[in-house]
């Protein structure tokens, strides 16, 4: 079996949902799944033993930032990622693509790379397909993602579709450094491709069907979640999924709310990130199968009986209730954004692995409508910000 | 057996030290003891789950913070502190009598009480001895300490003198007040004195006598390492502790650096309470038998084969390296503040667990002498800072 098989369980016969299994040099992967963000090299306020409590089998690390901070040729001295950071399951790295391209003062956007300063400290540092391979053969994470070009939602055809081929070209220069190079920690490491072309279902078919001849082992979906209205991430998620193959993990990066992994999940998505579950719970919002609860919220002072979900088995709806949690975010404890993170993340696990169980039994259209209504639409979006915590977006 | 009893094991023949076992309503403690602070019904930065794995079996609670914010009413309200808070272990009160008279804006202090703002809302408030003895039932901790008047180190004898005097009457106003008011959660609470006195022996001594003939269940040693010299403080201890009845716990409040805390074993004290570990772990100081580690020093950079003390057994010891925790730190990641605070009050709780063994085996005064020498004096006194966290020193 190769190390990054994909093992397609179930399709179910009313959606696009699949079940699966992703094989990767720490562990088999149950998907859909959904990984968590760690962008310095830590799930902001959780420790590993708590995510692998959680459940977690794969978690992120932002390549924009570990090479800024600590620096990846540091990390590679620590002898990589999951050595450094004491992370023992499935570990992804984005590329920075998606950072370089939100930054200011880019100086120079080439077709060899992008000239960019770094947000912390401004120093000058300069990414292209091969310093990226590079970096992401540095940090060691099992599953690398290619360099890409992604061009804000609002941009115009030509500019999306000239941040296609260029994406492409460093896709290809991507594969053949990351050939190149060798793996540094005694594991193969997995190259995934990343679709951009926006809304555009022609530009979609066409950057799909490129990378789909290069035969990696898995492929996203980026440039979604950009600021596009949701119908439309919807639509395109659905229309470059069904481009893909059947045999290799898809994922949508970025994505996003509960209510938008259903979503994805219903289009064939496997895999997902972001950042909402722990930026949220650090603003005081957890996420519930009713919806958003603002631990603020006056109403909460006195209610001692219940936590934050009726329903939920995490260690923070296990001991605590919700006037507690109240107490400890108003008095700004650090507990507070410990056991809110440690619950969101808990629910958005338990979100996919029900739905990977839904899916497997043959419910899964009937348990999502259902799970949808509970969630009430309450879904927010946000934007990503460079400098806090950040997801791919590609 | 009484709930509050206290077994002397065993007395060591070369010092004042002593092992023992307080009982409470909430499990035996083996003492000397050390109690982590938990000013706003969290020790900052840990989990109950944590404290308990740490070894903790009791912490501290401030009555001056908890009656603020979220109030004791509705802590009552709550089923107590212990459910409030999901804490299995014992928990103790201070009065709030240090925090009262460290307050500036205090418009009135009379026998009657102190009438005060406070520091959260500028909102007015009244301590007297059966104001604090309502809040420390509602509370509901196994261990409540008496209201006292706590005058500033560089008080005048006759300022010291008259804050003993009130000491004792309002003492005596405590016991009356607890004995007529009903535990409110089945189980029985147990007032501590605090023997005042300043550096003046004479002084102590009336006070520890007029208590002890109040045969209270235990006895603090208060208004030390309020900014006099450690030698003093040590002396005072030594002095008061050797006043205080051998078959009652004897508490040293707000004290101190793990030196401080060997050389109170020494001189007899049975139980310790600081906001060390916890507030130096938020600033980068992390506490090892070799010393102080400051976090933030370059040179940890790349110290990827040792944690913070490789002798330690503790979660942040056995899994993360200094140059990750550096990394954390500089980064501003919470889990930086997690680990770091793990590891200081698990060094404290093990060297008061050592200290016990080496007492019990008596090899309790060559040990501590190693230890010294191993800590290296890097003693540092720090003020306390009423709006973050306090620890009691009466």
């Amino acid at each position: 079996m190769h190390p990054f098989d994909f093992t397609l369980e179930k399709t179910d016969p009313h959606t696009a949902a699949r079940a699966g299994v992703l094989h990767t040099p720490h562990g088999p992967i149950d998907t859909p799944v959904f990984m968590p963000v760690g962008t310095q090299a830590t799930v902001k306020a959780l420790s590993p033993a708590e995510l692998d409590q959680c459940g977690a089998r794969i978690i992120l690390g932002n390549t924009y930032h570990l090479h800024l901070r600590p620096g990846d040729e540091l990390i590679r001295a620590a002898g990589g990622l999951h050595k450094f950071a004491s992370w023992k399951g499935a570990l992804l790295t984005d590329s920075g693509g998606y950072q370089v391209f939100s930054l200011r003062d880019i100086s120079k956007i080439t077709d060899e790379g992008v000239d960019f300063q770094s947000h912390i400290d401004g120093s000058r540092h300069f990414f292209s397909p091969e310093a990226v391979m590079a970096i992401e053969h540095n940090l060691g994470a099992d599953i690398i993602m290619a360099f890409d070009e992604c061009p804000p939602a609002r941009a115009n055809t030509a500019h999306i579709e000239s941040a296609v081929e260029r994406s492409l070209r460093w896709a290809a220069r991507c594969a053949d450094e990351h050939a190149r190079l060798p793996a540094h920690y005694g594991f193969p490491q997995a190259l995934f491709g990343i679709v951009q072309g926006g809304t555009i279902e022609p530009l979609r078919r066409r950057c799909a069907e490129e990378l789909i001849a290069m035969n990696l082992p898995g492929y996203a979906i980026g440039g979604l979640a950009v600021g596009e209205d949701i119908a439309a991430t919807y639509r395109v998620a659905a229309f470059t999924a069904a481009l893909l193959p059947t045999d290799k993990p898809r994922y949508l990066m970025g994505v996003g709310t509960p209510a938008d992994i259903l979503e994805g999940i219903d289009r064939g998505i496997d895999m997902f990130d972001c950042v909402l579950p722990t930026r949220n719970a650090r603003n005081g919002s957890a996420f519930t199968r009713n919806g958003k609860v603002n631990i603020r919220n006056a109403a909460h002072t006195r209610n001692f009986d219940h936590p934050l979900d009726d329903s939920c088995t995490c260690y923070t709806c296990s001991n605590f209730s919700l006037a507690y949690l109240r107490h400890l975010y108003m008095a700004g404890e650090i507990l507070a954004l410990r056991l809110l993170t440690l619950h969101n993340v808990h629910f958005y696990l338990e979100l996919v692995t029900t739905a990977r169980k839904k899916i497997l039994s043959g419910d899964f259209a009937a348990w999502k409508s259902s799970m949808l209504e509970s969630l009430q639409s309450k879904t927010i979006r946000e934007e990503a910000d460079p400098g806090l915590e950040v997801g791919s977006s590609g």
